[in-house]
């Protein structure tokens, strides 16, 4: 049954728009998705929400009105809203029509099979969602299976996260782990670790790539840690033509990873 | 002579808060740039600020002090002032200690010779300054010239774009064009046009690139118009792995800048 919600002191409004906050995502394990795009994605990719907003406009479209169905079958609290109710919940002056609150899957570094994927992207310390989002929409066209994010990432679950991802937060694959706990884990079957550095003297384009390929990205001030990058097997760099300085994290995951890809061919 | 100035209310505080706004940058033929970082990159580009605005923190940081009095014997107009009004300035609660106003470059397009670099990136009604300002930080590492701006693209001289762009908006060439200027220019000399298409049959990385290359970048959304698609001398694909969307508008001109460029090695 479609509930009507009028009232932005409603308690689903109040729910989902907390959802914009990191600590009432980590205390009820929802993240929130905004817009057709991106829920047809997340639905394509098997997953609905639990709790789905949209405005009578928003339902009227046919796919909306299909995902609204679907996700109500399966369980979800639909509620059909207004566009000023939407709004407010997306903390937007236009807001998109439809918007999901889905539960966050369990992150542990276990749930990753690295032989589902010949390439794997690692991040340590992201701190921008947008990069983060970024990187994930990236790792998605470039064939990687998921992003593992090192130390202390921005949330993967963020709004700017999922809408910068484009999507590609549903189809990769995440998980959260300490260095120490990813090397371990690493180590503990097959797999290449490669970072780039400015001071590594092997060219990106001439180096041999090996499968399960897991690429290390430093944060975005720092780069990678002295002893980050000595746990590598193999260090490139991407040679800079430049005055100004060296690729942004976001642009030098997007060059690797195709470069990593075009080398298998 | 460096002036002090410690009230919100002084006519230099408000001249350069102002801005911050499209409108105040085109009547003043200014624009801002924020940060020791960008600010010495300009610097290194033979470009030093009219105004420059700094903390009595700022000042004592070595790098500053040469910058501000190298602008000073220049004739800036040098101020310094309060944390807190430099706050106001910047728009950001922890902000840089260092801020210049600097005059906008003529961005016609015949100031452009395209015999100065092998490399042209042209974006076609971009949107977002984030990803202009990347789009220009990438161009800077693959050896770009400059960056071509077709029909109604984000303003390169806000605030985020020159943030975004780390200093790149000092040391790549910005020019601004209609399609039919632009196309009238670029078949007066000599150039590749090379746009990237899903709907194109020829790969990226085994295609021949021209020098000069232009290559041609579309609008976040809807990517390419048709008849701009047609006028490509080469159109190329990215093959794409995943189920998500296509790569975002800053990362594909990533990955194709570094793809010409390797190419030619």
């Amino acid at each position: 049954m479609v509930r009507q919600v009028t009232a932005f002191s409603n308690a689903t409004v109040k729910r989902l728009r907390s959802l914009r906050e990191k600590k009432a995502r980590r205390a009820e394990g929802l993240f929130l998705a905004e817009g057709l795009r991106i829920i047809a994605e997340a639905r394509d990719s098997g997953q609905l929400p639990e709790i789905i907003a949209f405005s009578p406009e928003g339902a009227k479209h046919p796919l909306a009105a299909e995902i609204i169905a679907q996700a109500e079958a399966a369980g979800a609290d639909a509620v059909e809203t207004t566009a000023d109710i939407l709004a407010k919940m997306s903390g937007k002056d236009n807001p998109q029509m439809l918007l999901g609150a889905y539960r966050q899957p369990d992150t542990s570094l276990d749930r990753i099979d690295r032989s589902t994927a010949d390439l794997w992207i690692v991040a340590q310390a992201l701190r921008d969602p947008g990069n983060l989002g970024t990187i994930l929409r990236t790792g998605d066209a470039a064939g990687a299976g998921g992003l593992i994010l090192i130390d202390d990432c921005v949330d993967p679950f963020s709004v700017e996260a999922v809408r910068a991802s484009m999507g590609a937060l549903f189809t990769q694959q995440i998980a959260t782990a300490r260095w120490d706990e990813f090397i371990a884990w690493l180590r503990s079957g097959e797999g290449q670790l490669v970072g780039t550095s400015l001071k590594a003297t092997d060219d990106y384009l001439d180096s041999k790539y090996e499968r399960p390929c897991f690429l290390l990205i430093g944060n975005e001030q720092q780069g990678l840690p002295a002893d980050y990058e000595a746990a590598c097997d193999l260090l490139v760099k991407i040679p800079m033509a430049g005055r100004a300085d060296s690729l942004n994290a976001a642009m030098a995951t997007a060059v690797m990873a195709f470069a990593i890809r075009s080398s298998w061919r």
